[in-house]
């Protein structure tokens, strides 16, 4: 029930080969399932990774371009086919509804769930999701297009009720909501107990940030600080450097950096040029990541992330 | 040089499989290649079969329906990423540049080539490609929204000198062309030399045709009479006719019925439910269609299919 785990269902970038697809990735929240961009092919890799795609309630999409977008009509109307109910809400750059309005009215003009667009800014971050333990906002990026990142911030959970303590001290069951949310407890007579003796602190809250595409930027540190684990774009080496940044691209070299100066936990890189189809040239790609940031791992079509 | 084929890249329908991608095939007519409907990953599937994507010179697209077309934009836009030169003709029906416009306008913004769209009626057959050795006409269909099938028509090709025998009556070099079109030979003196002791008949021209989606419809009969192959949809067996019917399909037995009445040499069925996505099941649907048209077989990804 504690899941919050990350599969990464494309990481290649514009031009397409046979090793990568193009940008997908599924964020799953204790079985909610959040779809992080929709690449080609989208679809299919849900179905090839028995993704359950009713549990699909939200679709971020990080910018408008082929690599990052192109399946979601298709995903759309297959979800309509079938017997999916409910809302799906598409959050993305306020573009969206003149560049895909008239292929949703084409394609799927009669879906068994309803459809809603959300749009975002991307000049500065906001929060785009909430509920009672999870927040999404956007991370503004540099790229050729308007662009944002996502970061997904577990909300504090609940201390732990050291309940045999609760028991001695006749604490009704009706107040274990509250001690657990942090509130002392006042024994008839006024003697306070701090919650400190009744609880235990909870795990820390999970942060999962999404960063892609963008060149080397700083502007996100503030925002990804301490995040347990970074999807960090890393399309280039950084010999390459130069033609990233004309391209709105970072490096492998880059990407490490990032999560070095942000104190992340962990970091994937992906969205890889095609020129790195090898295995052997991916591998230069992760060297010079380790090179900075040693808890580095590449991304693969089917890789789970767990945090 | 003579090389007319057909490479299947998908023969899946609407609802995705593991087994089938979205249609989309490739005409190749003595090099020239022809892309017949666009599902989405047609990009990749080119890449995967090594189709020279420069080759491709005009897109059909059978009609607006998200299994047929939802690759075209990726492909392009890949394509003018590289150094593809010269112009690509899509052909579809009216709705194409209202549905798709916005798309092009968005994420082909600066293309290596030139893109033009040449809108078709599908009321009537009608000529959307012609040169000196061919010649592509629509083909009416009935289905839930405007459609069309393709027929490949190669054009009569010119006899074949005998040139022993020319050489023997003096022919000079400069009148062999007029003779393989089937000019007799005057001799000096006046004795006319049928063009029958001159030359022999070459091969009959080839007919390819496609059709797909449709219900069952005779009115195709007379434009694709005598064709050498013909690709029709199947999607379900002949126990479901009725949901074909009002899903705008056909049967295998449908399909195989078509071939035999049109005088087909070779039928080759696909556009499979995803109901079919065993071997097992897919034969059935391959015994039905044998069992009126016995030269038939099922579409397959990277199936070539020669004239």
């Amino acid at each position: 029930m504690d899941r919050f785990g990350v599969k990464i269902l494309g990481c290649g970038s514009a031009k397409p080969t046979l090793r990568h697809l193009p940008s997908a990735q599924v964020v799953d929240f204790r079985g909610y399932l959040f779809l992080v961009d929709c690449g080609e092919g989208t679809q299919r890799s849900l179905l090839k990774w028995q993704v359950s795609q009713s549990k699909i309630g939200h679709i971020f999409l990080s910018h408008l371009h082929a690599d990052h977008c192109l399946g979601l009509v298709g995903l759309i109307s297959t979800l309509g086919l079938g017997q999916r109910q409910g809302e799906i809400v598409i959050h993305a750059e306020p573009d969206f509804e003149r560049v895909f309005g008239p292929q949703f009215e084409y394609f799927c003009p009669e879906l068994s769930m309803e459809v809603r667009f959300e749009p975002h800014t991307t000049a500065y971050s906001t929060v785009i999701f909430e509920n009672d333990k999870l927040l999404v906002r956007t991370i503004p990026l540099r790229h050729r297009v308007p662009t944002t990142g996502f970061i997904f911030e577990e909300k504090p959970r609940p201390r732990h009720l050291i309940v045999q303590r609760a028991q001695e001290l006749g604490i009704p069951v009706a107040y274990f909501n509250a001690i657990k949310a942090g509130a002392d407890w006042e024994m008839p007579g006024g003697r306070v107990i701090p919650n400190a003796e009744i609880t235990t602190a909870p795990a820390p809250p999970r942060k999962y940030a999404y960063i892609s595409d963008t060149i080397y930027s700083e502007a996100v540190l503030s925002l990804i600080s301490g995040v347990d684990l970074l999807y960090h774009e890393a399309t280039y080496l950084d010999c390459d450097r130069d033609k990233a940044y004309q391209r709105g691209h970072s490096t492998a070299l880059q990407a490490a950096t990032i999560a070095l100066k942000a104190g992340a936990k962990k970091l994937v890189i992906g969205h890889f040029s095609s020129r790195f189809h090898q295995p052997e040239s991916e591998q230069m790609l992760l060297d010079e990541a380790r090179s900075v940031f040693p808890d580095t791992v590449l991304a693969n079509e089917g890789l789970d992330l767990e945090l």
